[in-house]
């Protein structure tokens, strides 16, 4: 069965605090009605840092759509090659034997997708298929590992690499000032995560099964409208009451597999927000320290949409992992409402099935 | 095996005639210094008549990203519909026993996609997994058969429905003057396609196999500008050109499997323009008669974007389809420049195999 390999995760360099996030909610918003009741909900993130693609200066200031987005594609060329390399070496493979790209990303748009340049520049073979998701928002993480899940379910053997480049600071709409804006500003980061879901071998989540669910009538809950100065969020503050819609569906996929979500031996949830984790945690009975790789993201990154997955999962790795065996969920939520459920189990050390690999994973790159 | 079966496919009510085209191209570039070669290159085309969403008056009008991007939504809302229901009906389906939504579109953007909507509204199951592409142009036609065609190898049985959705006259750019714009402007038309892919039984093409390919260098050959007006569309001029390293290309992904891609009995190619059908068949060595249901889509269509393959398969069904056994070849062109290229054989009224069906694919729909 395919195994999600360890995460690389990388941040932009620039920051922004807790403390400036809130000076700066003061300062330019010193008249707006709902001020202290925005710098609560800030506060109650416990976001404590966020990174940045730019100086918060460059961040604050908006260019117009077409430089924004000039930025996302300089800045995604800039920072994913890095990422990617890691997200190989963890995996112990080469740009070569990578099938599949998927490619994750709300926060810019290009055609042809960045899987093309990827492809020109970082050595992946000409016949790698290509699958760029752009309507996923924050669910995408869940989705991209689901998605690959599959595709290496159709062809055993098969590797594929996962890309999540999210730089929600280039969607800051200054003029958009609803008490979910103001928060959403003091609540997203940016950062580049990648890995490897390899068809054999490796170390990591030993991938089970998948389900997706949308909460039916929340479509507008999490969603963009689309405008001349670019992509603008809209949050609705029923957003993580879903949560309790969706504890029953994390059962119900579990059960399939004669599972209980409630008693998984570790969890990675998507970190959307601290209400988010506070809910899934009591909705489906489950100890909120079982979530507490979730929560490091939130807290040192804050909400990185995509990659908030692949992050929690990176801290996983770090902590040592969990025993081999030990079962384990990843839930990625956005827009839809959807929800993106994995199912797997630690391996440590897998084999390698290499007598079994099909033709095709060790095709030539065509020059 | 799956079978992708006769797609359903509408075109709006509203037409420009290739004589408006060139009329209009006279009086609104009346001073261009290449008029007379746009001229030309419009008349080349062969595109008979085109079809809109809008009154060729308001396709003119540039309303601002926002209002053309809503415009995008409330057409696709009311004119997919009908055309699902129609795919449905052609695959001897229901919408609760589809598994999965592969939605493709590049001339609108919406976060969350339009899958959400149609679970909401269109009697989806909420575990449909959705597999929204807006990054692969006019490719993403080949590429949504060959993912569903993955998707029912990962889960035997499985149904995927597929959707292009692709209104180019939203796209359209009164200030964009080079002569890739201007020829633009008299080749891409509107068009709503979907089609089933069942995992089970049907009548149309067995899927054998499928591969993708990216020719190398040409990631700026057609792509989009981004900016505050919306999506621009950029066209170099060598694009046709590439159909002399593709042809190997099909070729040895038919050869894979034991075929010759210069002796299939039918070929559904992405009517790009009439030389990439001309070009293609050169280089290619098949007759030029054998591409005439994409010559007919272009003729009567213009270039309908992702849609293109599903209106060419949909024209060979109408045509009575092929023999039994019969080898086809479907292949899809876009930005990267990345070929989708899908091998089948044609089969009448395969056997449903519903003894074997998953259990997720009969599960309920959750109300």
């Amino acid at each position: 069965m395919p195994i999600l390999c360890r995460p690389a995760v990388a941040v932009p360099e620039y920051t922004v605090s807790l403390d400036e996030t809130l000076a700066l909610a003061r300062e330019l918003h010193a008249e707006h009605e709902h001020l202290p009741l925005v710098l609560r909900l800030i506060k109650n993130t416990r976001v404590t840092r966020r990174h940045l693609v730019q100086p918060i200066e460059d961040t604050l200031r908006h260019p117009g759509f077409e430089a924004r987005n000039l930025v996302y594609v300089r800045e995604a060329r800039a920072r994913i090659p890095a990422v990617v390399a890691q997200a190989l070496v963890n995996a112990d493979i080469t740009a070569d034997r990578i099938d599949a790209i998927i490619y994750v990303s709300c926060t810019g748009f290009t055609m042809p997708s960045p899987t093309a340049w990827m492809i020109n520049e970082l050595g992946f073979r000409n016949d790698t298929r290509q699958l760029p998701i752009a309507q996923l928002g924050c669910a995408a993480g869940g989705a991209a590992i689901n998605r690959a899940h599959d595709f290496c379910l159709a062809y055993p053997g098969a590797h594929v690499l996962i890309v999540a480049c999210e730089f929600c600071s280039l969607c800051y709409q200054p003029a958009d000032l609803s008490v979910g804006n103001l928060l959403s500003n003091g609540l997203f980061g940016d950062a580049v995560a990648a890995a490897v879901v390899r068809g054999d071998g490796g170390t990591g989540i030993r991938l089970t099964g998948n389900g997706s669910r949308l909460v039916l009538g929340t479509e507008d809950w999490i969603s963009y409208a689309v405008k001349a100065t670019g992509f603008h969020f809209c949050l609705d503050k029923r957003v993580p009451g879903t949560m309790e819609q969706l504890a029953p569906e994390l059962r119900a996929v579990a059960a399939e597999y004669g599972w209980n979500a409630a008693a998984m031996d570790f969890y990675i949830i998507h970190a959307g927000g601290p209400r988010i984790l506070d809910d899934l945690s009591h909705f489906l009975g489950v100890h909120p320290d079982m979530f507490r790789y979730s929560r490091a993201t939130l807290t040192d990154y804050g909400n990185i949409a995509s990659a908030v997955v692949l992050d929690a999962l990176r801290r996983l790795f770090e902590a040592g992992g969990v025993r081999d065996g030990a079962h384990g969920i990843v839930a990625g939520f956005g827009p839809g409402i959807t929800a993106e459920i994995t199912l797997g189990s630690w391996v440590t050390q897998a084999p390698s099935r290499v007598a079994e690999v099909p033709d095709f994973a060790v095709k030539e790159a065509v020059p």
